[in-house]
């Protein structure tokens, strides 16, 4: 009888060993996550789980009614940082802003079209930049539109938040690792009440919405940053606010910081909210110098080169098109991601459709 | 060593056993939640898992950063509509508005104190009047502000969206089940641009925030309603669209129908969207009449006494106070949620204060 007990536990064990195996084969696609380090930033808990898609090195959370993100999430290291340095794995010139996503319906997807012609950039959250090292397909993966890209102002573009982003990058020289959250923010304007005899002011939110799929433009964004050594060591944590419009070169990057709380209030989110009091992590800003590097490193030239695609798709007649496209070439401007010269094909074949409509 | 292997194949069935009725006791809720009449929309499955909370008779999934719902869902049944009629288990006057959600943070809930003055009034997304049957609780629970309310046009709420509202509950004198998806929408408006060289217009979102915690103020509601018989016989569907405004009692729901897809590309939710095509459902006021009754079943008294309330939180001294008050009781205005008498109270004791504050 003994025995039998023995074989019957030794069984009974096996079962529920069973059951575990399965259950370690549902939970291996997360503990893969956690070996990415890219998405290293998941051990302090997701800010929210709304329609998450999950790619090589990032992780999003998409609004499907603004078509595009509520937030990017990912992480750098040192380690990174230097392997990236000297042996680049891909390069933006091969990646090309996408619509499709993994998992998004078709319906709640922002195209390339929704931007052309709206005035308004294709803003990466997560940089190409900080994903040269991995692969190419890694690097595609943060062209795909709702998934990381919002519309974002063409000159804050190509200067103050790149040299925000610059200087997140840079970060991983000093720590062992950076975590990033970073995202569109919609923040009302304070206004008097019209109203005479009422004291209370109102706010209005206002903002444009582009395109056919009315992808929503936000008014501000946000990057939270949080900075640590190996054993959660000398942590740090900035969030910065920044509106969506052309900074003045000369601001100070800490006149953007504003608390975590503050950026969760307006965002409904919670960030990195697990295993750490985030509340009582020093701010980034006395931790390390949070002065921007290279005021002057995005020229003019970006900028003139976007503005000079969105005046080809206006060009009424072919003398016009040819005319501008003239001194395109003659100020030696390169492609920018293939904007430039596809916008300038596309014109050239619809205004051909409409001469031969007017010779028949 | 057969008897051996029967022992230990009896404890391995055993363990996997033990195993599932693990499984089972997690997986009761959701089967106690479908078998809440209530709650029997959610076969047609749940237009998002963003922040969902589950109450006795309705389902929400809240807009953390908004401060409202994004969508409320519930079912009426024929069997609950006629004990209702006979035997209501609770009364709206029993009711108050209150910010104290199951589960949302403090830093994301809207309050009284934000709707207090604003303008607007507080508009219930799941009908109180729906659930008169079930018990008290279950009322109170539709009062909960985040979970169920957002803010709503003062004549809006008591007039026309009533009417729908009185619509979509006798539905279910005529169909054994109505499910009812309920919620507000954020419409851009079209716009000309005003740079003449530009052909294309621009849209632009525009809407009040009110309050310390910026509750957003939704420009539309929605109300998509299935209704069936058993066995998903003669079934139909219909979608409408209300602007947050006055409407003209003489507008036909049928005025402010729309497809369902046209809702799920301007919320980013899937609705009714599991176990059956609703697209090829059968419009509902092809099945039974649209017609709004009780066109004049809303008085304007409401309008007036929600107006005084307003007006006695403005009074500016005592004396002005005791004159409006004096004008009210004159109309017998009885009590709306104890808001009128409530609001002059408080009004009362504020003129107090300050006059003690004069006199020292």
């Amino acid at each position: 009888m003994r025995r039998c007990l023995i074989f019957f536990s030794t069984g009974a064990v096996t079962g529920l060993f069973l059951s575990n195996v399965i259950d370690h084969l549902h939970s291996q696609r997360s503990s893969r996550l956690e070996r990415n380090p890219y998405l290293n930033f998941i051990k302090y808990g997701l800010p929210s789980s709304q329609n998450l898609e999950y790619y090589r090195q990032y992780i999003t959370s998409i609004d499907y009614a603004r078509r595009i993100p509520s937030w990017v999430g990912y992480s750098l290291s040192r380690d990174y940082l230097s392997k990236c340095s000297f042996q680049p794995k891909s390069t933006r010139t091969r990646s090309e802003f996408q619509s499709q996503c993994q998992m998004v319906p078709t319906e709640f997807q922002a195209t390339n079209e929704d931007y052309y012609d709206s005035g308004w950039s294709r803003g990466h959250m997560a940089p190409a930049g900080d994903h040269k090292y991995g692969s190419q397909e890694a690097m595609n993966e943060t062209f795909i539109l709702s998934a990381n890209i919002v519309p974002q102002d063409l000159d804050n573009n190509g200067n103050y938040w790149q040299r925000i982003e610059y200087f997140t990058r840079n970060l991983a020289k000093q720590f062992d690792f950076v975590h990033v959250i970073t995202g569109p923010l919609f923040i009302p304007n304070e206004q008097k009440s019209l109203d005479a005899d009422d004291d209370f002011p109102i706010k209005q939110m206002t903002y444009n919405v582009i395109g056919e799929n009315e992808v929503h433009v936000p008014t501000h964004l946000f990057k939270c940053v949080l900075v640590e050594n190996q054993n959660q060591r000398d942590m740090g944590v900035g969030c910065f606010v920044i509106p969506n419009e052309p900074i003045d070169r000369n601001r100070l990057l800490t006149d953007f910081a504003v608390s975590l709380a503050n950026v969760e209030r307006r965002t409904g989110l919670h960030l990195f909210h697990k295993k750490i009091r985030v509340d009582e992590v020093p701010f980034l800003c006395d931790k390390t110098s949070c002065e921007l590097l290279g005021k002057d490193a995005m020229s003019h030239e970006l900028i003139e080169q976007i503005e000079y695609a969105r005046r080809v798709r206006r060009c009424k007649t072919m003398e016009q098109l040819q005319k501008l496209w003239n001194e395109v070439e003659s100020k030696r401007y390169a492609t920018i991601d293939k904007w430039l010269t596809s916008a300038y094909a596309k014109r050239l074949a619809e205004l051909d459709t409409q001469k031969l409509k007017h010779d028949d």
